[in-house]
This record gives structure tokens, C-alpha cells and sequence, in this order.
């Protein structure tokens, strides 16, 4: 049977989330926890809706994983009880028919938040200093000229054989007091691109750039060393969103024709 | 010349204010940190508006310090640089005639923030997570037990030749989501006082006690270990009131008749 899990998590003292050998990664955690509360006798590999880098936080993932006959309840109960106090797990529950954690989702929103005025240090795990003021309207200007399909390359870290063509539905900037919260969502990120799209907001928002600057970059169409990738620790993965129940196979099918690595 | 220090950090590695012998606490860091970057010869003592515990957070702490002459702006911008990443000073201003952190203030307020339902692993260092739900219409009907001028005996731990009577100005529990934010508000507070009055909400939230039972507690008049401190890191000082610039030297010779250490 196929398990949907909901869960959510502190990047900090991770590796991101993919696992590596010798690493403290989320899927490495997760995977162990379920081999030991299942008593599996070999690890039960996880599928993820949005494969996070080292540090970036999750506050509503989604990952799918195959076992035999369990019972949904008491597994989240189990996980919730040996996983560490940074992840935590919201649900588990049987998936329905044609559900695919990575390829069934229709689209993916981060938030990234940034402080251009005094920190505050409650919050300082999730949002970035930025020791500049930043100009929220050239940020939402420069904005405009990035949504759309397009191939992202240029704020990419390329992948053999993946496409970096992506649908950035919004990339909108607000101020709420002395922090700024960008909404990202896109149908698909590429690696770093919403930490690279950051880069290129902030650099037009602290005056370095016009607006259209981002455009150029977005037309160059290779990595460009002039946008900085931001920090990881102010990127949280907010929301994955998915079909009714009823176009998941063929949200499936077409995510696979498309052979673009969806994260 | 007196400074009036706004600061804001995060408890969880403090020991509390105070200053003690070999023990990293805030006071100790910040006057460590004033007499680095005056160069004085010893450290100059600050003051206080509300002495937080081990573990307990401030996102609006006053604290007052007499120094020679100095300009604020560039001492604020000196201490911001040299301090950790834990304590954010937000401004420091030269104080007004009259000003005293400690006993010209006329309240406190904190927030207790409790998590009765899936823990969100972000916010884990300032949320108290339990594990029974909490009737949170039964926690306000014991609020109105508790509230008024009253001696607190019950619910803090007893210092030599002060005062316990206090004036309680809200107890006031909200659900938001699956977090229970209760604002405490007082003219000033007894050591583990907020810890205890909300160890006796949260009681009276499981169902273990009818509401009146906080009033009963109360009327007992000395400690009573029925009545659990809740945890340090759920607690965060939010704002300290004074009154206006000409009444606060009428305030300071009230609050220091009184002898009652407020805090």
C-alpha cells in the first residue's frame, strides 16, 4: 500500500533532505524511523514532493513511501514518538489511487523572509539579516520581469539531461513590519533557483540594479555569477498543491512525459 | 549621563539576566560587551525592567545604564556589532530626567505559547508543546479567579522581605490555530509567577480541575505543588509600559515606596 506523509522540519541541522552516506539528512531520518517502528528488514525508500537543500526549512512537505499492510493512525503515532523534536510528522495516511508525491503536484510555494532593519532574535533561525534597506516596489518591479515559463537556467545549477524550463506563477514581495516575506510558486523549482531568484531581487532592491536587470539575467540563459545565491535558512517550503483525486494519474502521466525532474 | 537600552534575545542560552559567577547570562554579555567598546576601566551596572529567568525570552526588554558621556547612535551601532547573534539591541537613547527602567515602568506583558496539537518544528524554541488537548474557555474561567489585586504567594517563590501582592491586570488565553497564546499582563511580577499561574491554567485546560480550584490555590497564601511551573522556553517578555515623561519621577518614588521589587 502507498502512504502519503505530511510532515514538516527545522533545515538547520540537516543536509537538506536527499540522503547522503555519512550525513544527517530528513529522508535518512524518516527512512530509519519507519525501519524501525515497521521493523523492516531493509529501508523503505521515500518519494518527495520538494527535495530541500541543506538548511532550508519545510513547513508542509509531502513524501510518499510503499509498505506492506500497515495501519496509518499508529504509524504517525510511532514516528511522531522516535523522530527528533525537528521534524515533525503532521499525518500519515493511506494515499488514493494514483497519488505520486513528486510527479501528482501541480505546484510548489516557498517563502523566503528577509530583515532589512533590526533583527529579531526569536526568529533569526528562519529569516535573513540583510544589513542594507531594500526597496520592496523595485523588488516586485524586477519581478515582473521574471514570471512566466521560461528556462531558468540562468538561476540554475544545471542537471545532465533535466530541462530548466519552469512556470514562476508569482514572485511577489511584501513588507509586514520590519521584514520582507516573498512568495514564490512555480509548477517545479530547479536546484538553488529560488535562492538565485532572491539574489537577483535583492541586488534591484538595494539599488544596484534597475528592475530590468533581472530580465537580462533571465535572457542570458547561463548561470550568471553576478546573482548571489541567499542563504538557505530564509527559504521554507510552504505548500505543495495537488489535483482532486480524480486527474492525479493524469497529472502523473504528464509529469513524466515531460522528463523535467520535477522538485 | 543615563541610556535607555531597548533590547530584544533568545533565553534558551542564558541562564537567565542576572549575572552570576561563570555563567553566560544577558546582563553579563551586554555589560561586557558596553565596557569592550568604552573601553572602561570596570563594568558599569545595568538595570533592569523585568529579570527573566533561565530560558525565558524578551522581545521588548528596557534596561537602563549611567555612563559618562556618549554619543547613543554609535553606541547602539558598536553594541550591535560586537554582541551574539542571540541578544538584538534595538536602540539605545539617552534616557529622559526621571527615567528608571526598573521602577519607573508601570507594567509588563508577556505571552505564554502553548501547542496542544502537531508541534510546528520551526517555532519549537518559543512554543511549549503538551501533549493533552487544552479547553481553552475552561482556562479564561479560571483566569477571572486569579485576576485583581492580590497576594500571589501561591504561585511564586518566596524572596526574603518582599512583597507578594501584585495587581493582574490579564490573563487572557486565545487559540490561534493549533497554538494557545495567553497574554499575562501585571504591574509587576514575583519570581515564576507567570510560570505558575499558567501551570494552573493548563490544569484547569486538561479537565483535571474545575476553574475555581486557580481561586483556591490562590486563597491558600503560600506555595503549593500542585500547581506545576510550566517550561521557560513557552514564555517571552513582550512589552514594558511607563508612563509619560512627567509623571515617571512620581512613578519611581511610588514604585521604590512600595519595596516590593518589582520586576
Amino acid at each position: 500500500m502507498r502512504l502519503r506523509i505530511d510532515l514538516a522540519y527545522d533545515g538547520a541541522a540537516f543536509h537538506g533532505w536527499a540522503t547522503q552516506p555519512g550525513l544527517r539528512t530528513v529522508q535518512g531520518e524518516i527512512e530509519t524511523a519507519i525501519a524501525t517502528v515497521m521493523r523492516l528488514p531493509a529501508l523503505a525508500s521515500l518519494t518527495v514532493a520538494g527535495r530541500t537543500d541543506t538548511g532550508v526549512h519545510a513547513r508542509a512537505q509531502v513524501a510518499h513511501v510503499d509498505l506492506d499492510e500497515v495501519d496509518p493512525v499508529v504509524l504517525t503515532r510511532r514516528l511522531q514518538r522516535v523522530l527528533p523534536a525537528d521534524i515533525s510528522i503532521r499525518e500519515v495516511t493511506e494515499a488514493v489511487e494514483g497519488f505520486d508525491a513528486r510527479f501528482a503536484a501541480l505546484e510548489r510555494r516557498y517563502i523566503y523572509r528577509l530583515c532589512d532593519t533590526i533583527p529579531d532574535p526569536l526568529t533569526r533561525g528562519t529569516v535573513v539579516t540583510h544589513r542594507r534597506p531594500l526597496d520592496v516596489d523595485a523588488m516586485n518591479a524586477a519581478s515582473t520581469h521574471l514570471l512566466g515559463e521560461h528556462d531558468f537556467a540562468s538561476f540554475c545549477k544545471k542537471r545532465e539531461g533535466a530541462t530548466t524550463i519552469r512556470e514562476l506563477r508569482e514572485l511577489a514581495s511584501v513588507r509586514t513590519g520590519g521584514r520582507i516575506e516573498t512568495t514564490v510558486r512555480a509548477d517545479a523549482f530547479c536546484h538553488s533557483m529560488v535562492r538565485s531568484l532572491m539574489g537577483a531581487l535583492v541586488a534591484v532592491g538595494e539599488g544596484r540594479h534597475d528592475p530590468t536587470w533581472a530580465g537580462e539575467i533571465l535572457a542570458g540563459g547561463t548561470r550568471d555569477a553576478r546573482v548571489r545565491v541567499m542563504p538557505a535558512h530564509g527559504l521554507t517550503l510552504e505548500e505543495i498543491v495537488y489535483p482532486p483525486d480524480h486527474l492525479l494519474a493524469a497529472r502523473v502521466a504528464q509529469s513524466r512525459r515531460r522528463r523535467d525532474d520535477p522538485r
